[in-house]
This record gives structure tokens, C-alpha cells and sequence, in this order.
């Protein structure tokens, strides 16, 4: 009933030109949230690209590949190596012509554990995702992995409290976001702080309403011509339960987290504040309707 | 489409022991609020009396009356009067033994328009609702106002993201939480700060998932013996559609928050980050279990 703690290790970072370049990176970053005790680590969305979905452009479908597949592969036998469990974004393709943004939960004996489709697909100026990404059909799911059991949501699921409830209800101790957001150069200075605020905002809600902990893993850099890219805010973080932030990381730079999460904590909270008792299970069925009025 | 803007009036106020007393200075703030310019004023949640939820006594039932009753009756010619919509949050007598928490939304022309009963209810230590109040059977409404369509939810209802959801999907441009929220002497100094900033969190998410104006408006005093009381913590606040704070009262005075809210301003935030474009609402049916593992 009560698992023992884990630390979480998030992994903030540039991503260049080179997919290869990128994984190698990925893996030395792994390596050292390792060796500073991280026992589950989470990559940034889809950290093996550059932030490819700017643009619409046929050939990009290059990027993908197959889970299981060679980034599975290698990070698999970096998982056993390490003793760590690993969660990946990455582009799938699962046949031709369809393909998804996919996480993939590796436990820390490297067996590939499951995936998850990222259910809610953006589709807004420099995020084209809905023309790369088949939305997911798997549902919200958690894994039980060496350390406990975990979900992973993906990026834009982070604005949907039904997804965050859906994993939460499935017994994880916390969400992970894997994500790629960042500011518009001619928004930033006018809206820019807001959507940070609001994007933090939102997740911390997703904690508090469901007394979980909540990691969320962006990247940073700039990518992109110089007036038509994007600047990634960064600025991942671990929320308790309570929507406390244990650890945030700057806009700027790549960064490792490294954070204890004690499901303690989540026994505590949800015995004083306990939300999950009173839900009006009876009364939400219209929550599958697209609008009531 | 674009309906226009509205101004609203939250009433945070201290309770005293005799009921009509609180409807007397309920009814002078209301036309305070209206001189100020409000055309939809909201009240606290049971403001016409002290939260008598700290102890079970069936005595307090005698607090309870019917809707349309005589509160309902003072409000309604109020709200012709000053020509503003009126809030009411009221102990509600259905039948005998038989009680809600429940909201009523009076029209600017003095009719009744409709009620909502309070469908999440609490108890924990001093807030003992489940003795008192039987949890609504009327779901989730919004309501055609003369200012506006808007939903109204009450207090713990306010830790349920499916709640505010469902409000939202009924066409609200706000929605309205009555609450009666405060800190125990015991607790204040170790968690009353992050208390405070989780209600204030949850409630700013769901005006972020939902692209809607939200309005919190809690009583202010503290009530009850000095170590087994309630410090109210007031702090209502009004959040625009990207979880700004528009406005935000003081802990411990009465005030009145007066603040224009601009539909117009829902339209720029649900263009612009479209959430309600892709819910999966395919994929929500499991959110009427009570648990999924």
C-alpha cells in the first residue's frame, strides 16, 4: 500500500541537427542523472529531433521509426545497465502512412515495458503536429515499473484535466509530460509569461486535484529561422501533491532535475484532502459529450 | 456569438450569529456593489449565516429554508430593484429531513431563474457538510442571465476539474464558486500558505482548461471557539480565461471586488489555444468509475 520513495531524474536539453548526435547526448545525460541517484529518468518530447513539427514537409516521416525499434534498442540496454527506468519520446511509425508521438516506459531490467500514443494532438502555427501524428488509440495507461508504478502523458494532454485523472485513477504515483513548448519571438514579450505561468498553472492543478506527483520534461534552445522559430521555455519541474514545485529548472539551459517523491506524501494529502471520495461518478457521463449548450 | 461584457460583484463579508442580520448586510453590500457598476453580484457560500458546518447539531437545522422562501423572496425584489443579477448561496429545505446546499441564480428582472444543489460534499474536521447536506441531484447548469449565461458551482466543488468541465461545455462565460474555505488555528502557520495557493491554483486551472472567466468568493472572520474555530480566508478572487488574477481581496477584511469580464477575451484564448477542439471524447468514458487499477 505504501511503495517506498523514488527519484526522478528530468533530462532538459538542446537538441541539434543530428537524431544520432541527440541520442548520444540523451544517453551521457541518462548516465549522469544515474550516477546522481535518479532512479526513473524522462526525456524531454521527442528529444532524439530538433522539434521537427514547425513545418509540414513529406520527408520528415524519415525521423520515425519502428518501437521496438533502434532507439528502444539502445536505450533498453542503457535501462539495464544503469538499473534505471527510462521514458522516451519518440516518433513511431507503425506502418506506412501512420504514425504517432509515442512514449516509451523501459523498466530498469531494459524490457520495454508498453507505450503510450499521446492522445491529444496540437495542431497551431510552428506546432503542425496533427498533419505528423495519428492520434493515440491505446487510452491513458500506467506501468508498474521496478520503482513504482508511473503514466506518462505527452505535451498538449497537459492542458486536459480528464487526462491526468484518467492515469491518475490508474494507481500512478506520477504523470510524467514529457513536452516541447516554447514561446513565439513576437509573442513572447507580450504574452510570454502568461503561457509559462499558465502552462505550470495547469499542471500543478493536475497534482492537487488528484494528489499526485506531477514531473513535467521540456527542452530548451532555440529552433527554427530567427522571426519564424521557436525559443522552448524549458523550465521543467516536479510538483508534490500538493502543487508544491520541489524543483524547477531555468528557461535557458540545459539542466538535470534530480527529485526524491515519497508516496507518503501522496497518503497524507489525500487523507486530508480527500477528492477522490466524493467524485460524482453518477453525474460525469456527459464528459464524453463535445458540448452541452 | 459575441455576447457583451459584464461586470461582476464578489461579496466577501464577516457572518454574525443572527441570519437576518447577514441578509440585511448582504442586501446593503449588494447595493454597494450595484452603485459600483455590478450587474451580476455573487455571495459567499451560506452568508446568511455563520458556517454552522463546524459541529453536527440537528438543532441548525432550523437554519435551513425552503427555495423559494424568504430569502429567495427579499433577493429576487433586491435584484429587481437594482436591475442586477443575484448569486445566492442558501440552506436549502426540500422536505423534511431532506437539505441541500444550494445556489440560486436570481434574474436582473426579480425572477427566480433556476437552482444548483451542491453536488460534492465534504467533511473533514470542522467542516462536517455530509451531516447537513444531501449532495445534489439537479447536475451541472448554466443559466441565461440577463448579463450573460453563467454557471455557478460551490466551494468543494471546486477540487473537481470534472465539474468545472462540465459548467463550461453548458456555454458559461463564468463560473461563479461560493465557498466557504478557511484555515484551522492549528494548521494556518505549516500549511495555511500552500493551502491558500492550492485552492487559488485549482480554481485558475480550470478557467485555463475551460477558456472561461472564474469568480471565488469566500467569507472573511474567523468563527467558532479560539482553538477549534475557522480563520476564513477570504482572498476571493476573479481569474480572466488564461488564469490571470484579475482582481483578488484581502484575507481578512470585508470587500468588494468589482471587475469587468470580456467574452471577446474568451474568443482570443479558445482561438488561440483550442483545447475544446480536441478533447477525446471517445476516450473519457472510464472517468465514471470511482478507480481504474
Amino acid at each position: 500500500m505504501n511503495p517506498e520513495k523514488f527519484r526522478v531524474g528530468l533530462i532538459q536539453m538542446e537538441c541539434g541537427d543530428r537524431p544520432e548526435a541527440n541520442l548520444d547526448k540523451a544517453v551521457e545525460k541518462i548516465r549522469e542523472a544515474a550516477r546522481r541517484g535518479a532512479q526513473i529518468v524522462c526525456l524531454q518530447e521527442l528529444f532524439r529531433s530538433q522539434y521537427f513539427c514547425r513545418k509540414e514537409d513529406a520527408k520528415l516521416f524519415d525521423l520515425a521509426e519502428t518501437i521496438p525499434g533502434p532507439s528502444t534498442g539502445r536505450l533498453c540496454h542503457v535501462a539495464k545497465e544503469l538499473n534505471v527506468v527510462i521514458v522516451a519520446s519518440l516518433f513511431e511509425k507503425r506502418a506506412t502512412g501512420l504514425y504517432h508521438n509515442t512514449a516509451a516506459i523501459i523498466d530498469a531490467d531494459g524490457t520495454l515495458l508498453g507505450i503510450y500514443r499521446k492522445m491529444h494532438i496540437p495542431d497551431d502555427p510552428l506546432y503542425y503536429e496533427k498533419f505528423y501524428f495519428t492520434p493515440g488509440d491505446l487510452g491513458f495507461r500506467a506501468f508498474d515499473t521496478r520503482y513504482g508504478r508511473i503514466a506518462t502523458l505527452v505535451c498538449w494532454d497537459q492542458w486536459y484535466p480528464e487526462a491526468a485523472r484518467l492515469a491518475a485513477l490508474q494507481g500512478a504515483n506520477i504523470l510524467f509530460y514529457p513536452t516541447a513548448i516554447g514561446w513565439h519571438p513576437a509573442e513572447k514579450e507580450q504574452y510570454g509569461a502568461a503561457q509559462h505561468d499558465a502552462w505550470r498553472t495547469m499542471q500543478r492543478a493536475h497534482a492537487i486535484a488528484n494528489g499526485i506527483y506531477v514531473a513535467a520534461v521540456n527542452r530548451v534552445g532555440f529552433e527554427g529561422p530567427k522571426d519564424e522559430g521557436l525559443e522552448f521555455w524549458g523550465a521543467s519541474f516536479v510538483s508534490d501533491p500538493f502543487g508544491r514545485l520541489l524543483a524547477e529548472a531555468s528557461h535557458d539551459k540545459e539542466e538535470i532535475l534530480i527529485v526524491e517523491c515519497d508516496p507518503q506524501q501522496m497518503e497524507e494529502v489525500r487523507r486530508n484532502w480527500p477528492f477522490l471520495r466524493d467524485r460524482r461518478i453518477d453525474a460525469y457521463g456527459p464528459i464524453t459529450s463535445r458540448f452541452l449548450a
